[in-house]
């Protein structure tokens, strides 16, 4: 996606050497952006019968919330720790962020997916596949079927896409960072 | 707001004394309602010179990102805890969420706001007032103005709308609980 591409190369900050900071994804977010990211995920996927968005809080909701309104499907976002009014049929997975060095506990309600749900992941980063692992294993524990896998930026240097297609999950990549050189970021070619 | 009352009713859940579960804010998300809820706020603000709204992740973010979406204005969402990217210039505040029963550092990357800068805070529920408060504070030290709180829905039981403007905030809410009786909410008049 060549808006996304221009946006990093303008906007990104190489921070050592595998760390991207993108404040208008994860900070201060640009809604013009973010709304057309979820116009090229719908525009994908239009024709594959998806009836829900699965983001994860919090940077990966505004793109899943703007690729649900293109598609006219309700997002469920899966919360990173449970709260109180979280009380009952909670399908949880242990992720680990590598960014965060932390280990979440993710977890949706089991009564929004059933059987009959086609589910589209939308993420904002792919690096090692974790938090799409993480998520992958609650919807089909719901009986739900994974789709694919949106990702707005991969990085192709970890091993998350190649965890998740050799798993069969199809993943599209609106951004694939190759590699970090002189403080640049090179791309490879990207899924759109 | 007439729309987002009858949603409470319909499909709020009351649970024990004073926790009501409203899952299309919280987890699976109707962004319709979320976007008529962000065209409210940007009516209600359009004259008052928002250059930038405040949201705290992560419920949160898609009532801000429509009202941003409405007034034309960046979002800036407060992280609530930081991660390895965020390495300088942040501003920090201490929130204590009596639904998580956890304190979360909350913090915003003070490049972003500037004397220059209205903002209008969103955020999904008013109990306590503690995360506006910790927001409030963040904004002022990076010399920003906060207009107004906005919030999606108030419990008007607990003394987060005091608070806030006792301090001269003005509180701008959609609903407004005022108790529950035999599970079922009964309202106060709302802002708008």
């Amino acid at each position: 996606m060549k808006l996304l591409e221009d946006r990093i190369l303008n906007d990104g900050d190489v921070l050592g050497e595998n760390i991207l900071k993108l404040t208008f994804l994860t900070h201060q977010v640009d809604f013009e952006l973010m709304r057309e990211i979820g116009k090229v995920f719908a525009e994908k996927f239009k024709d594959t019968g998806i009836t829900k968005v699965v983001a994860i809080e919090a940077s990966g909701i505004a793109p899943a919330l703007y690729a649900t309104e293109a598609l006219d499907v309700p997002m469920i976002f899966a919360k990173k720790a449970k709260n109180i009014t979280m009380n009952e049929g909670i399908l949880t997975a242990e992720v680990y962020s590598f960014t965060k060095q932390v280990t979440s506990t993710v977890s949706i309600a089991s009564k929004f997916l059933t059987p009959e749900d086609k589910v589209l992941i939308v993420d904002d980063f792919l690096a090692n596949g974790q938090a799409a692992k993480g998520l992958i294993q609650i919807i089909e524990e719901a009986g739900a079927h994974v789709e694919a896998v949106g990702i707005v930026i991969e990085k192709s240097f970890q091993d998350g896409r190649a965890l998740l297609e050799e798993a069969s999950y199809p993943v599209v990549s609106l951004a694939r960072l190759e590699r970090f050189e002189n403080g640049q970021v090179v791309f490879k070619e990207a899924d759109i």
